[in-house]
């Protein structure tokens, strides 16, 4: 067992006995509420902390955000892969391959226009493609009203294309993460609930069956309470968790299981600022808390051994250097506190965007360095 | 020669004629001004880029943002390299391996504390290290002030140290990326000139000799006129341009070499969004242009040969889904122009945060795919 200390700067800390116990909180949620899990693959990309969360949950196959990670974590071994970024054409080779190589890999889309491009790849490509319609229930950014007319037009195109294979429905409330509190974001899963479910129940009277009832997000899985007709359920972020998270009131900071090591390399005694060699590129350029109740610049800082210090964030960032500062209605920090070399650690405000800046986690158990896992990134 | 719309999206291009001529440019104007550039590789991490710089423009060594890109580029044949982070203790080691193949890597600090642990750390090692203390010329972020009596102090501690070899200073005017206007940035420039050189002064005055004279930025580089006793400039961003260096009026739009082509795969009529598969994990998170007098979202969009959309930009991001859309001043799209299947080019707030988020760049000349270059990431 390596001791953090000991660990060059900047470097990804993952808290695995968090992180465990992150998974382990969702999957009782779930499966008491009598749905699955399709646990999004995004925010952690490793098969190492796939096995986690298959060892600690019981899940339904995993959901993808990218072609890239299907691959890889089908030769991991996993077989039941859903893609939830709306399927192009010039991806149907990629996804052609592996079907071929027996994975059951299912797609989304939300238009005919796209509908049609899709089977004419699929017949190019020899192959039949599952597919899901992607519905829009809140606004956010892609998929189909669940009470228009283009709904069923689309389903009755998909159940009659020669090489697509309608699947059910899918979608994702990414409204959610404007939510200011518990309370909008239990309206905001109940409405994904029943917007979802509407589609569900106009295509079953047309005669058009959904085996596939798919919704999700972080926030609204994490409130969500009854989950009838929905067949799987999709959070990624609940396994890392992160100061968005604790901002909506998901999450509580001690749940959160990955951080920044850094040093301090000198301070600006005059204004208060203590200089690190972790920026925005070991934090990723993410800033989502400034628009919560609670700005928590690019990271709130904590010990060694996780000790929050509720009133000391990394204010600003350049790409390898990051300046630490007391909030602004706080008292200046006391320098003296933090000595040049002395490490620290930065709970990042959206794990998928600070994760993604690295190759590796140093995983952590009982406060010491217990291991170092891959994960991947790209396209 | 593959064509540009066969790509897989999202993908990183760079456009090697763009980047080829602003690296002779930026070469000229620093050669024309009797200094030399120590280019910063820290934008583009590749060395078949550097290659072209290397081609192109008389170098006087690198910089590199970290010890993972320092021996990324020993590796590759450099043999002068100047690390441009505050040096921590624990990472002489590392750099002690460098130096002891043979790399001239230098380092920098700017407190008698870190002087002290740097100098212990050495004498571990058993090896001298280079140093350069680096000013603060504009209260940006890290460095020693050049007219208070803690710069003297410093370097004679340096200067006396057995395990350090004190080579001159450094700095990096930050602060020019605040500015509204050329002149302001012309301004700080001489600002970055004046106060370097007033800190060689006094060192002079001491007999403490500075054969290095490091200063640089993209924005001050470009303007800078008057290079008298610099030895040395650094930019890094100028190779590839960027939104933010346009916004600043230090390049022109049809300068910036990089760009993230994507597929459109949906829309949303009544919002006149356009959806894409690039979301911020393939532009990254940097929303610098927010902060300049036109917010370019995301990123400004451009047709495969490279035509600027001027009112399209995009407005909005998710990890993997970009929204498309007319900016709040422009009429609404016309979604006709964007049909699901066709594919994009975006140009981004920030070169360094965007290449970033790729292991590859697709190299374009005369509108073509010419090749795959690779980049590192991570530390």
């Amino acid at each position: 067992m390596t001791n953090i200390n000991s660990l060059t700067t900047p470097a990804l800390l993952l808290d695995r006995d968090r992180m465990c116990a992150n998974i382990e909180r969702m999957a009782r949620r779930i499966s008491a509420r009598g749905s699955r899990l399709r646990p999004h693959v995004k925010t952690h990309k490793s098969r190492q902390v796939l096995a986690d969360v298959r060892r600690l949950s019981e899940n339904h196959g995993i959901t993808v955000s990218t072609l890239k990670e299907a691959h890889y974590f089908f030769d991991g071994g996993e077989r039941d892969i859903l893609y939830t970024v709306g399927m192009t054409p010039d991806k149907v080779p990629l996804a052609a391959g592996l079907i071929q190589e027996g994975c059951e890999l299912t797609m989304v889309t939300d238009n005919l226009a796209m509908a049609n491009l899709l089977n004419s790849a699929a017949v190019s490509a020899n192959i039949v493609l599952p597919i899901l319609i992607e519905l829009d229930v809140d606004g956010h950014r892609s998929g189909i009203v669940p009470d228009g007319p283009e709904l069923l037009a689309l389903a009755r195109t998909l159940s009659a294309a020669s090489n697509l294979d309608l699947r059910g429905v899918m979608t994702h409330a990414g409204g959610s993460y404007n939510c200011r509190s518990l309370d909008e974001i239990r309206k905001h899963a109940k409405l994904e609930v029943d917007r979802t479910m509407l589609a569900v129940n106009r295509l079953g009277e047309e005669g058009l069956e959904c085996p596939v009832v798919s919704i999700g997000s972080t926030p609204t899985a994490a409130v969500v309470d009854d989950l009838s007709g929905i067949t799987e359920i999709r959070p990624g972020v609940y396994t890392f968790g992160d100061l968005f998270q604790v901002g909506l009131g998901t999450m509580r900071i001690d749940d959160i299981a990955i951080s920044i090591l850094t040093t301090v390399i000198g301070h600006q005694p005059e204004k208060g600022w203590v200089i690190v060699d972790a920026g925005w590129m070991a934090l990723s350029r993410d800033r989502g808390t400034a628009s919560q109740r609670v700005d928590q610049g690019y990271g709130l800082i904590c010990s060694l051994d996780g000790n929050v210090m509720e009133d000391v964030i990394m204010g600003s960032a350049n790409q390898e250097h990051g300046l630490l500062m007391a909030r602004v209605s706080a008292a200046p920090l006391d320098l003296a506190e933090f000595p040049v070399g002395s490490k620290w650690r930065v709970l990042p405000n959206h794990a998928c965007a600070t994760a993604g800046q690295y190759n590796h986690y140093q995983v952590i158990s009982q406060g010491s360095v217990a291991d170092e896992w891959s994960r991947i990134n790209g396209w």
